[in-house]
């Protein structure tokens, strides 16, 4: 299994992303592929003591900057890391890719590049997210601000797939995110949505979701169109640093309070672990032909690492092979 | 002041709304007029021991069903405790209509029967939420499922008037809930009402507020179609909810942690208390002509008494007049 990742994207890079991707190397057990500015790569890795000496490296010379519009990748941008990386997957030179930069750049670029599921309209960009009651996955986060029931539904395919193959959900439960769950709420997109992934019956559809239910766990698939996924995904993760920063807050006030911090340290500390969405590595760009991983933008080693975990189980599990095969013709 | 109540809307009517109206009534001497069937008021209050004496009762033989149609209200439902309570409004037989019943009938009856202001296009549900920093008001919540940008560009006006008519917020910030910062993103609703409300120039709009930043306290006033916000909103109660249970369980493990609890108490109930939106009170429904007032459906004693508090001080600050004399022509 060999993963190609791209040295130049994200805050962090290229750092971090070497620190991971060695990471990945020793504990994963696969071969990785950089793609980046040769030069500063080696420079960077011999400041650092990071042994790359078993790596591959692609030039490439130039960078997407993380503002940049989606369409530069296939113009100007076609030189940068994320592209020339794209274009080593679609070639057969590695497994899988993983970028930590921006995410508008890489479904461009990976649907231009390494081209989508033979039958799926568009790609989605898919997040694994904890719940009370273990994880789900929300697509679409973003990759489409617009969509049409066609697309609700594939994604509804796509992300039931996931659940099953690399999560190991049995019959995951499929929830349409909506304002109400009688099936004439919300709109035209989510009513039209709503009969069509019903009358398909190729998932376990639960019908509509409100969202108070969804960090409670109520499904295994949540799917929305990208405007929704991305207020939903963004809201939780809003929440929930205010909440854990005003909790710790209350456990540094003073002695006594230092002290009883040390009694429940290992409680919070695990449910910390449990909402750390950084463990569940990062995000499958799902319909995409070839395994494409979005990793967070301020994505640390540890959290790059698990992207790269995220690529292995992705394109290990089959997932892309069921997907073609449950689309309609 | 006298205040109309409907005394049959939500999941703890009519008990849980006779003492809510009774604990208003002595607390921030406001009359009260109930509005329901007079016969089963009176055998609740007596089997509860609540002292109605004072309040004046207007008699309503029907109910307004929760999952009833909206239209329902303005037909079938027009002798409904909810009908009858905003035609005593809209006839001057009370100052403002506050109910914990159905949002969608709410919203019909009032702009029914009371109508909007004049140059107001459609009535917002406003929901005013802690923040890191204090609080915001979020509109719309979900009385319109699908928005123009000039809907929103009102919602930006009566948001910003109520921050600093109510909360005496000065200059109040506006953030259009977005799914980036830069001024094209979003959808084509997003990107015209950013420039709508821009070259409007009558609020103090500081651009488009990714969902993280909401809670974070970013802007005072959160701007969004009404699906948008009812997610947003939707997820905020959910995250809050599996986060804090999660917590409470983590000092209930054994006798150390429940110790610990005992120093840090203090702490939590406090922050706690900021986080709990039954403070706030009930949602005001922006844009009505006169003050209607939508509580929580599973509002118990505390969070309807928070509700008709919230109908005095929107009443009295005059925040319709404002938005009335700052609307286009």
């Amino acid at each position: 299994m060999k993963v190609i990742v791209d040295a130049f994207g994200g805050d962090n890079a290229p750092l971090e992303i070497l620190k991971g991707s060695v990471d990945a190397q020793n504990e994963l057990g696969v071969d990785i592929v950089l793609c980046g500015k040769t030069q500063e790569i080696q420079k960077c890795a011999k400041e650092n003591n990071i042994d790359i000496s078993k790596m591959e490296i692609i030039d490439a010379p130039d960078v997407v900057e993380m503002n940049a519009p989606p369409t530069d990748i296939v113009k100007g941008g076609a030189n940068s890391s994320m592209a020339i990386g794209l274009k080593a997957l679609a070639n057969g030179q590695g497994d899988a890719f993983v970028s930590a930069g921006s995410t508008g750049s890489l479904v461009m670029g990976a649907t231009f590049f390494v081209k989508r599921i033979k039958g799926v309209r568009r790609a989605a960009l898919a997040t694994i997210m904890p719940s009370d009651t273990g994880a789900f996955i929300l697509l679409d986060c973003g990759a489409n601000t617009e969509c049409t029931p066609e697309m609700l539904s594939s994604f509804a395919l796509m992300g039931s797939t996931y659940m099953s193959k690399v999560l190991n959900v049995n019959n995951p439960r499929v929830g349409l995110a909506n304002i109400g769950t009688e099936e004439i709420k919300g709109g035209e997109l989510q009513q039209n949505a709503y009969q069509l992934i019903k009358s398909e019956g190729k998932v376990n559809f639960v019908g509509n979701i409100e969202a108070r239910q969804v960090p409670l766990g109520d499904a295994d698939v949540v799917v929305c169109d990208g405007f929704t996924g991305n207020i939903l995904l963004k809201t939780y993760e809003g929440v929930a640093k205010l909440i854990l920063t005003n909790i710790k807050n209350v456990f540094t006030k003073n002695i006594f309070t230092k002290l009883s911090a040390l009694f429940v340290k290992g409680g919070i500390d695990s449910f910390k672990k449990k909402m750390d969405y950084t463990e569940f590595g990062g995000a499958p760009l799902m319909g995409i032909s070839k395994p494409v991983i979005k990793a967070h933008g301020s994505s640390n080693a540890k959290a790059f690492k698990n992207a790269i975990r995220q690529a292995v189980n992705y394109s290990q599990q089959g997932v892309i092979a069921t997907i073609a095969g449950n689309l309609p013709k």
